[in-house]
């Protein structure tokens, strides 16, 4: 088949030609990882009935072998003849075993036992083996530049107004800070994951038949997977596990977007506080040779708004008739595409941070233009500890005057004679801050680093 | 590329592997399709050019052959060298005309004339080719179970209790209703696309080098691929026409699913009034052959609840920065899989509907199980209208006495006296009906025929 | 009871404590309201029955007399008693009339036809005489600012960077434009809406025992109030014209709160090209007296991500099974809180915008900082028509020798020997543009009379 | 104020009429509430600022004795006046206190040191002492309902229709198990928010003009409070937590709507399993007096759809510009609703939990339609056990054949020779099985004991 031939943007534009990205994707969320995951599951439980004393380790050995060689290409085959997914499955394993193993291919199992343990191990494993390491990959990068920027003077922002002094690191830890809680959500969520092997309505009906313990053979089957049972289960397992390890992906999306709203914004013409470090090749624009656009922030961003919706999906999933209706079959078959923009997303971030060049120039030049106003507030809250009776309103004052004469609040406060008696009882600190407000930055520096301390502790990264 | 190495369902499972769908998406849907499109905007341009007198009839030729010649393949290697999608597609371009017809391959234009316009060409003629007639085919198998069923008795549900008698006619002719003001409304929808030819920020600035009227330029070139330009347009057309076009899009999606839903319910084990009609061969369920599930119409309401919160997505789209910002780029390369997710749910829909079977034997045990209750209604009405000072709990205790005696409440009201002087003044059409509650559908089916007749005659449907 | 003691915003912030604003919603958005418009339905009933023959004058007049007089606190009492809020409705107004005019109430309705007829009636009502002329104020105002600055420069932006000139009177006739398209999206949807006697189950089972043509009837009764009907309806009316005011309400909003953004960011300390005028007393922060915060433009974005996302549920309540579940009673309900969050951020964008102060020094300034960038695309342009062979690259260098120098790009093309016979060609007009690239603005300012004189004749602005 | 001049159906209809409701959300839910949390935390700043040595115990009492005082009345009508609402609250605190104690209210914070730390504490508040009680009141009901029906017969049904069977208490013990587990969701969600005092951009700049360690008394000022610091902060929290908690409400909220959806569908007229038992005055319909329709149940449903949307707000409120915008500042003010909706739906829910009535005749007559069926599922398994050669296929005839001579399954098998054989090599327990599938409900018994026995144990119910 034609790559562009697909429909799905992931497909044929984000994943399915970039190769680091299908390596990485394709064993756990490809429609190929699929099946092969179902195989697993059928081959657990072969093994898991040798325990049980219901077939031989030959048998299991064969079963075993069989699955590792059928393809989806064969599964869809059949399942076109005799339209059943699960079934189509287990006739291709039994059409690669010998006459007295196939009766023990799928035996006593459901299709969902299949499906639903399937998919978790997938997905748990898509978690463990790419997505967390990808994130932390992606939060060490964060901390470095944290790090590395902690003590360089930036304006904070409010409502998009210049507020006091920060730090590019204190913003950058902002990040740390937040990515890391979502990792742990992330992580807390993939734990909960539970398979099921309890039958067509989770009553075990069938496997009590043949089986003196069928919730302890359940958990023994569940275990040589690495996963455990759900407490309860239907016809599925919980759904609410998986809509938590949805809402864990969106809400972590979500610290990307900003992240990249920001640096977006960081990246304006007239701000200009960072950039992408382009190679020397790249083309900005076909008619602007030196205009450089923010794409790769504009694409996460664009990601984000394209899956964050997901979650209705996933909250409309949880809803299932009795022990379960369909409705929910084709919609999680989405999913792996959620999963897959997340990744995509985090990668690009990562490639984008650590070529972030920050221009202290323009970081110098945009806090210049609100130095002095910058310096009012704590000459007001120092006016007022030092038992100034009126400090907010005399500081406005001279902030006007300062406005009008066109000169700077420093050059209105040296020559006010009401102010000397206070700034008198000032300490060297203090007044330090008021003629140098480029030191009124208070904790960043030092919160930084604890914050990177923190984070680096806690996911152990060196 | 293996099909089942793809992650998007889309493309492995509901386009990719089905012939039918497959051709008539691949055209407009598809990658492929897309850049076709685009190729289609930069011949006409050539066009274009030509009546402007900028360039030759030769030249126009020249681009125009060289536009059907490129590929999708050949588009995205360049791209991935000079990391720009559209700028890759002039180069291919250019690389398949002469010398001197190369700089006019783009002439003017910016990357965003060519994709918006693009993507409104592709999906409206994807609407009026393929879309809008899979829909009228789908109005017109609902028509034709409406018009059979229209004198089927069924009892009417309200809070999924039985309430008064209507026909299953009647219970068709409202999905058909309500489809036919979808159709229109997507139609009205795909109509109020606009094209746009007016550069990076939408005022010409280019274009006005070059052409006398940049406006009437705009106009004419969009007018050769059948489209209307933008009455104002930034770097992008105004977003909400496509925003309607989704919302026409998604609310018709739920009409399907609630249809789904009416005839999942009415396939309940407990009701049983319609069926699926199997093929001989089919197999039900693994381990109970009798087991007939809905699940074509289970996957109907599954990919609706997995489409439709894109509409949250198409919302957010909206806004864009400034002349604009791409945080829609990656996004609306996604509305192609609402496209072919809505398409395949028609086509599906119009399978399953095309064989549904009307068991009326069910429908008749089922209507019986309230026939009695049914009487009360218009009993204690025509009660009322023939002067009973009270009807409304003379008819209730009526209806508790059948109730203990475990008897119907016709006999019950043949011997009790105080009924027979206003039993007296009920015309005998009035008494038909206390005594056949079959006949109190009221408009049933007359309506359904107005239903069907209008929504024939609107849409031409023969 | 104590305004504050309220849960929702909108009743103790936004509406509550605003007297222009409640004066304008309650009559159609309170719980006040609806039960009046309720009365309205019952009230014309009884008139329709005069006509049939089925009730006197008197009576009519008698009923309608008690509806006036019926308030919600009865009616709440009354559901508080027996649990039904129709019946509730009805048992009032039989209260309140003669013991022979009591039967004719609610006569032959079901509670449904009362509700989606109240409800239909007091939106459109709504739309008509309160939402559409404030939507026309405001687009008045933009157009009267989009007029007074069509030809004050302003650099246009892309991905948040300089790119081509515009005027800032385009860039609000872009907001003109969109929001122009919504008002007629809005009056096209309220027209749509549709009322229904149709009884129970929509088959007019009831209405059939007692009027001649009980589709006629409710065509009359319908006319009075100015309302038609449905052409099909079950027990509700079909839900799909609701979902288009709403879709069209929602899609307004986003032209608001993009509108919003943009003025948030051209709001920016470092930008500063719009301000609001602040009145004398205002203060800005409480330590920071200088600071103008764009709030009122804060609101309108964050209402916007606070009632987008009710179109899930709309999307959701098109979904009701059978002949109707009552799953979309309870969230209909909060229809009027969309209404109401959407009226009261066209009123404070009204008035914000009518202050908005544009600031021309800024604007010119900012221009300024790409000015000689700017010209580098028409230079290319020309001198590529000019039979430049290579002009991309060319200009290219040449930028790239401005920005090494440290001079203008006009000074290093005036000194530049290759340059000189294309030059030559161009045109006075052409030279203009290239060493005043203020000029270079297109149709921007024809565009936006072209579209405010579309908008003014459209919707009939003075 | 009349309350049905209100908008917002929580504030008229399910909050403001419903004293029991209003006593126990008013307190954390209302704008009253609100204010009042603000005043504790300007309260506990006062001590927190003895602890520091900033002011004397006696300024602190001075100034928490004028919290306790100050109304929302007051505070919106200053609000009013200068257009700040935190500057508003501090005012009227000021106007309450001694000259010499007025410097130190609000002393160094920052307007959203209140407001989030407010919030935090209110909500969780909220969910300890009003919503996890209601939680946990819901989830001994299912427990008991489940233990009382653990070994009632029902069929399982998927799809809609009849599989294997289940008995009522394992139905139950699926709600019991997955509201279990939201309640556990809730409580990590609300110990998750963290409080903050860290100024105006989140660097303790203000702070840490006055204090030693601002760090620390942030971490002293919040404990009094029962609150943890955010390890980072800006202007605002990291909006995860309530994220979070956000999500875990609506996924529980999912949990009451699946259930409700059930016990509808069981509920219908058809099925007739299980209905709210009736009090004798209630009236079911106007017009039928039988009917008894699942009002409760549909109520919570369309909360649940009202509802679940606002989670697309809580996502898109994750991302604030820079230090801060205020997007999200109105829209947060709509989540009390959320927490109030989802409230009212519990205690609902509990209540008509409380008299649901199974109705055990019905349950066995819908088993009875398919208990033949039924059988022949462990048939196919035990004969396959049993070595028969093509298990499956030979039981599929044999149900044929029944359906076709009209009889049981286990008619036909009793007079089948080819049986014999295999069935003589069936335990006594699996021929019981065949012969009386009513005993093929598996674990669903003994599951129902241990999930009912785990949540006990873990949510300390008696």
């Amino acid at each position: 088949m034609d790559l562009f031939e697909n429909i799905s943007p992931i497909d044929y534009r984000y994943y399915g030609r970039d190769k680091e990205v299908k390596d990485a994707l394709l064993p756990y969320l490809s429609e190929n990882a699929y099946i092969r995951y179902k195989l697993k599951v059928e081959a657990a439980l072969a093994d898991a009935l040798v325990n049980e004393g219901i077939c031989s380790k030959e048998i299991a050995l064969d079963i075993s072998k069989a699955c590792d060689k059928v393809t989806a290409t064969e599964v869809y085959k059949e399942e076109d003849r005799i339209k059943h997914d699960i079934r189509a499955l287990a006739n291709c394993i039994r059409a690669k075993v010998s006459k007295k193993a196939r009766r023990f291919v799928h035996f006593s199992l459901t299709s969902y036992d299949v499906v639903d343990t399937a998919n978790v191990l997938r997905y748990k494993e898509f978690c463990e083996k790419v997505l967390l390491p990808a994130l932390v990959e992606l939060e060490k990068t964060w901390i470095e530049i944290a790090l590395r920027e902690k003590d360089t003077l930036q304006v904070g922002r409010t409502h998009g107004q210049h507020a006091e002094p920060i730090t590019f690191g204190f913003t950058m830890a902002s990040y740390v800070n937040r990515l890391g809680g979502r990792i742990e959500a992330i992580i807390s969520a993939e734990d909960g994951l539970r398979g099921k092997i309890s039958g067509a309505v989770g009553a075990y009906n069938a496997s009590s038949l043949f089986f003196k313990n069928p919730i302890a053979f359940e958990k023994n089957l569940l275990e040589t997977l690495g996963l455990e049972p759900a407490l309860h289960s239907t016809q599925i397992a919980a759904p609410e596990p998986m809509t938590d390890l949805m809402h864990s992906v969106v809400s972590a999306f979500a610290v990307l977007a900003n992240f990249s709203d920001d640096m977006r914004n960081l990246q304006r013409t007239e701000i200009a506080e960072v950039k992408e470090e382009f190679s020397a090749e790249q083309v900005g624009s076909s008619t602007m040779p030196h205009k450089r656009n923010p794409i790769n922030f504009e694409n996460v961003k664009s990601m984000y708004k394209a899956f964050m919706p997901t979650m209705m999906c996933a909250y409309l999933d949880e809803i299932s008739e009795h022990q379960r209706d369909l409705t929910n079959s084709a919609s999680q078959r989405f999913i792996p595409q959620l999963f897959a923009a997340f990744y995509v997303s985090v990668v690009r971030l990562t490639k984008v941070s650590r070529r972030l060049a920050v221009d202290k120039e323009n970081l110098s030049m945009n806090f210049d233009m609100s130095k002095e106003m910058v310096a009012a507030e704590p000459l007001y809250m120092l006016l007022s500890l030092h038992g100034h009776p009126d400090a907010h309103e005399y500081v406005r004052k001279l902030t006007l005057k300062a406005e009008k004469e066109e000169t700077g609040l420093r050059n209105v406060m040296e020559i006010d004679d009401e102010l000397e008696p206070y700034l008198n009882k000032f300490s060297d600190a203090e007044k330090e801050i008021i003629f140098n407000p480029d030191l009124y930055t208070g904790m960043a520096s030092v919160k930084t680093d604890m914050v990177c301390e923190f984070w680096k502790n806690r996911l152990q990264i060196k």
